[in-house]
């Protein structure tokens, strides 16, 4: 994964392209397939001819399939979830979230999401790579708004920040794989507010 | 699915069992196969001869093996996953949810979950058998002792019981399932602190 490894990766003829700008071409190429076509569709045949790179340099760079398309996942989330922070945590959870859950919901993550998962529950590659390069990343990005939300005095000092995500994230995933339930983004504010606040009298 | 039908299916030589014997049998004989051998192993000649009846009563009875597998599941779970009322919603959660983690974690049951939550993500039959046969029927159960503490007050009145357990319940499927992170029953009680009074400060 060196930029040798990349450079040598340039097709002849076509010049050779930085490391970064090849990886980003897969990357994106990769994604847009896992969000068209699903993750069968994300075989290394398919991502090189529309990234325009060799079968050889994604084999180089990810031991599988399944690890290309997590990280793909990633990137091409990573700026529809953005953690926005303006100073009010409960506005920036809902804002956070109402984009996680129309991402799912309405702008087709939600097969993927569901397929990488699924793959990963008896494929220990993908599960590896599930983990790897999206499922604890994200975490530790939410972590990063919760700690700044914690050093403020919005969170208490003995909040646990993994079980908040936990009740925030994961019980979006809960409703999407777990249960087949169906659920929009008008459940953010009240998932939020549990979060914050509990479900018992003040 | 009547007494007839099972009637029908007890084989010649050994008399006839009431349905309710032959059903409970049948789940009995996959729901150890399942915990023992995993959701591959649940085949329906398998099942027949640990149980000792025709195939032809289970084709008759559930529509594929991954329906059985779910409700075999659910039955076979449901004596470990008793919510238990006394009076102390805390206590009673911090008792079930601790069931629950170890009957994951230390009785076996995390690899059928994560196996029939992994294939109904890619296998529509298995999506309706785990939701119709397992999970919502699970969430009732749960909402019913919840609704008992919210009609004595000890949850709000306008607390929404769903959310309350997808960040119970929904928060260990989390890591279980998407975070793929260790986890055993200690991290109950916090969870339950958690869910109850929430992050913020009070």
């Amino acid at each position: 994964m060196s930029e040798n490894a990349a450079g040598r990766s340039g097709r002849p003829g076509r010049g050779r392209r930085p490391a970064a700008e090849v990886r980003a071409a897969v990357l994106a190429a990769a994604g847009d397939l896992l969000l068209r076509d699903g993750l069968r569709a994300l075989t290394f045949d398919r991502v090189a001819k529309e990234a325009g790179v060799s079968r050889t340099t994604l084999h180089r760079w990810w031991p599988s399939p399944g690890a290309l398309a997590a990280e793909a996942y990633f990137a091409r989330s990573r700026p529809v979830l953005d953690f926005p922070d303006t100073g009010d945590l409960r506005a920036d959870l809902i804002t956070q979230l109402r984009a996680f859950v129309r991402w799912l919901k309405d702008e087709g993550a939600e097969r993927p999401v569901a397929e990488l998962v699924g793959a990963a529950q008896t494929d220990p590659d993908v599960a590896r790579a599930w983990s790897e390069n999206y499922a604890l990343p994200r975490r530790e990005l939410a972590r990063e708004r919760l700690r700044v939300a914690q050093r403020q005095g919005r969170l208490r000092a003995d909040a646990d920040l993994d079980i908040v995500v936990d009740q925030l994230w994961g019980a979006c995933y809960h409703r999407l794989l777990v249960l087949g339930t169906p659920f929009d983004a008008s459940l953010v504010p009240r998932l939020v507010d549990h979060a914050l606040h509990g479900a018992a009298p003040r």
